[in-house]
């Protein structure tokens, strides 16, 4: 293998710089040339390629956001897509890739191994939401720019004994809010995998300021409801002097953590080895604390299981 | 005077502890007494006042929000509040109080003091909308604040070519607009104060985007209108990937800014020199550097003015 | 089991508060009593203990430090004063204990449970040096720190051209310095475990230099030797522009980061459950990402062991 | 006037970056050209200067450091270096400049002035030791950086009831350690303009323990004696637990803050009107909130007079 491609796909995440950057050193590192590919699956079709030095990738492992930019582009589904993408692979002489990004990616990928060009995928996303990884790359930024966030809210809600219903994203789930209701110590955490009631939450909110708390916080995941509407419900319940807050894209960008980073050089690292053993098709993730893959296609049959325990845990430590 | 009271009073803003603190500490260094009175007017009407001690303000420099808890009390413009607030003051023998807040603030300082309890204003609100004084206690840290969250937005908006239309706080003031705008490197400032034309902004980004530039950050300050309605105003001119973003609740917490520190610091210690100068119905501020004090009456009719230059000079360097 | 004991012991780590929150909340909300026990072991001796209520915890999930105060106390690992330890405890009614700190704390915990008071030990510590355990409680704030520092750093290296050599925390361990290394691209991390050249790392920089990189960054870890001492030998090797920082103590506070408050959460919840389980002189720590318990009995003869791969990962990913 | 150059020189300086940009961006939107001059005064004589186009300062106004690289170039005070710097000027063109940076700074900017370039000093560094402006910039990023590692290390000055000696920057100018200090809460503050006893800091010191606090944070300036020497006199005058601390390089690093990047803007900006109107030989400042300009020869009689106000009153407010 002489040359590889590496593109970023879908949402943008903290941390796809740092994996870009790992991609490249490694490769070089072993030999083999890397050519950047702009805006996804869009710019391989449109043949937005260029050759990367080392100097390329420099002085952007801190950095958030992707500076190959990216972009949704649903007509990658299409063999037509498909083939023009690879025309240009062929045109570079790209032999292999590596896809970072969410959902979306993995199907491309897929795509180009089944078409001969052996790729894998990475999870680059901050919602957390790829199945057979705990971890992906950008979801401690994003839960720790929510926290801080949070920090802030709980400063005003205390100085004016408010509740506030804080939407955190997450799309389907549930990850960034219970990680991040349990580092703010919120009162309560909604996800849209598990049940919950309003009431409950209510009475609870009622029974902590009886207890002379001070404040209340609620997060609540964006796939649940909006924080508007979490809001009216909740009102029926209690006569609570309440805000709502959606912290919003600002969660998508940031530099990323010292997690976000090792995560990321380690699986960008990665993907090169496994393309140098001849491998494609492959999803990496990180289980139980180590480096794995999984066949992307089954990827697609599969969900994310979150810690749900968290909920339990949450309940006790908060009053 | 022996005995001083202090409260914070309307919305909170980060640095009022440390002026609380400020107020606490030299008052103390001069053999005063000094009463917390929580929750503001209110509180000060309810009863809830408390001896303060040198440990009552131990770490609480850098915290955000009010630890003497804050309330709007639009009561307290009635006698019957005002007579009854005094009698809780001559109950715990307090002469003259230090109220940190905003506009509704000084109109109980100014109460107070026509009955005899000299009183002092702080400005101590995120929006810089006082007159009389260049900052007010808070204003430096939300601009931080929003500069931060912003610095996250430009990596998303830059990664996917987006503009972010972002609204930030200041009621009927563009202070805080102008300078996060100036400081975030945005397109377009957008303020309660001065006219302006979607149109033009529109255009601008245009040209920027035709220039090569990546991303697009347009901020309206809240006095103008929402970060929704301003985004349908601007689609009509152009057909953008656009977003908005509401920065909301959280510019109001936070740890005080070290220029926040020192300003909220050396006003709260001015506040009690003055009192113990045997003033009161003055407003502190700081104009042209210097810590300046005016009638609390000549506020009324007065309003804040902006640092408008700082439109035209960011249109010369954002592009 | 009706009242458990906390302490905090050793050197202090951000996100011993939040475990002692979870320590504090889970034993309420089963329906036991929590004492706090201030200034570790010698407190516990001294009797400086306090029935603590659910307020006692408030606010301190997101405060470094650990408001329980902590002392190095070698007098503990005698009779003498495990007897008069036990005295107190019998005095208050304490029937078992949750210990929080480094490598004495887990002498305690198990000369207690020795004499009939179960204790359970959880891992805080900044230096991850503790067997059995995948991360200790303030490593990862502690790597963040450091990482925002060097960061820093980085900017003024660049500006000059200079090399910098940053010694960073650890002990005896190079965990904070790998995991810091590979957040901020160093050109060379020296860790204490691990065998290195510094005429290698000198020839490294100077290749660096020599294809246009701007600035030179390498990590020694404290135990490896002085930073001042390194950059003298590395000056035998090269005509470096260069300078040494100590990052010192501040990598021991600040406020803990997402992980480490999850983290802690985790960690004190389970403590309360083994103690409720009647199980005593056990070290939690978390391995493969799963909660674990060990004998102590069985850490006095055992060494962490780092992930080292990190070292080579960070060779091929820095040029 | 057609053609300008910008250059940074001497230590750099968080805020840098937005003055170039400033600079450049004001030019352009005038219908100037501007050229880069790379590592300052020596960059100028060895010719390394390239045009700039709006592109070149993209997306650096939030970086800290100078892109334009720096160094200290003792030889420009030669008439030899100066000659050959205006051959290179003619070469390109360039009939002013813009030079950013401390005190050497304006000796060159002087220098040129004289030989018929005008030139205009912006003062760069994080010292704020330039005499008539009551700011530089990035001072207020370096006390910003500064106050936020005491923040951390007060976290386990606490926990162990240590004392801190903190040795601050700022050479022979007491306004980092001025403003931190009050920021901080610092227990004393010692500048080397102003007398100070170590008795008295002791006995402070002692009587703040005596009084139940407890920790205790001392900051030294750097101009004063190194903190490793101070504490050994401290311990004199009593027998605490104390450590030392040395901040270092992480405070001329980092993002620059809001004000530094507003201050940074608005003397750019204002540089290129002042070389507009045919001046030069000038010193760019603020003073009292308004920027101002001053004879670069006066500043070299001159010495920046700091607010030491601050001394007694934060005498007052940490206890």
């Amino acid at each position: 293998m002489k040359r590889i491609g590496i593109l970023t796909s879908g949402g943008d995440a903290p941390g796809m710089n740092a994996a870009v950057r790992a991609v490249a050193r490694t490769a070089m590192a072993n030999g083999i040339e890397v050519f950047g590919i702009r805006y996804g699956f869009a710019g391989l079709v449109a043949g937005d390629i260029f050759p990367m030095t080392s100097d390329s990738v420099a002085n952007i492992l801190t950095r958030g956001g992707t500076f190959l930019y990216t972009a949704r582009y649903p007509e990658f589904a299409q063999e037509e897509g498909q083939l023009r993408g690879i025309e240009q692979l062929k045109k570079h002489g790209i032999e292999a890739l590596v896809v970072i990004g969410g959902d979306g990616s993995y199907h491309g990928a897929l795509a180009l191994t089944k078409r001969g060009f052996n790729s894998i995928g990475l999870p680059g996303t901050i919602d957390n939401d790829i199945p057979f990884t705990d971890l992906t790359i950008g979801f401690d930024t994003a839960c720790t720019t929510a926290a801080d966030a949070i920090d802030k809210i709980r400063d005003t809600a205390s100085s004016h004994q408010r509740v506030f219903v804080i939407n955190v994203m997450g799309r389907d789930c549930g990850d960034i809010a219970m990680r991040v209701g349990v580092a703010s110590g919120a009162d309560a955490i909604v996800v849209p995998e598990k049940p919950y009631s309003i009431e409950a939450i209510a009475n609870k909110l009622k029974k902590s300021f009886a207890n002379g708390k001070d404040h209340g916080i609620v997060i609540v995941a964006e796939g649940v409801m909006s924080s508007d509407d979490f809001l009216k419900e909740l009102l029926k319940y209690g006569d609570f002097d309440a805000r709502t807050e959606v912290l919003g894209h600002m969660q998508r960008g940031g530099e990323p953590t010292v997690s976000d980073r090792v995560l990321a050089s380690k699986m960008g690292s990665y993907a090169v080895k496994l393309l140098m053993e001849g491998k494609g098709g492959l999803a990496v993730g990180i289980e139980d604390n180590h480096l794995c893959t999984h066949d992307i296609v089954d990827l697609f049959d599969s969900h994310h299981v979150g810690d749900y325990s968290l909920l339990a845990m949450n309940d006790d430590l908060s009053r």
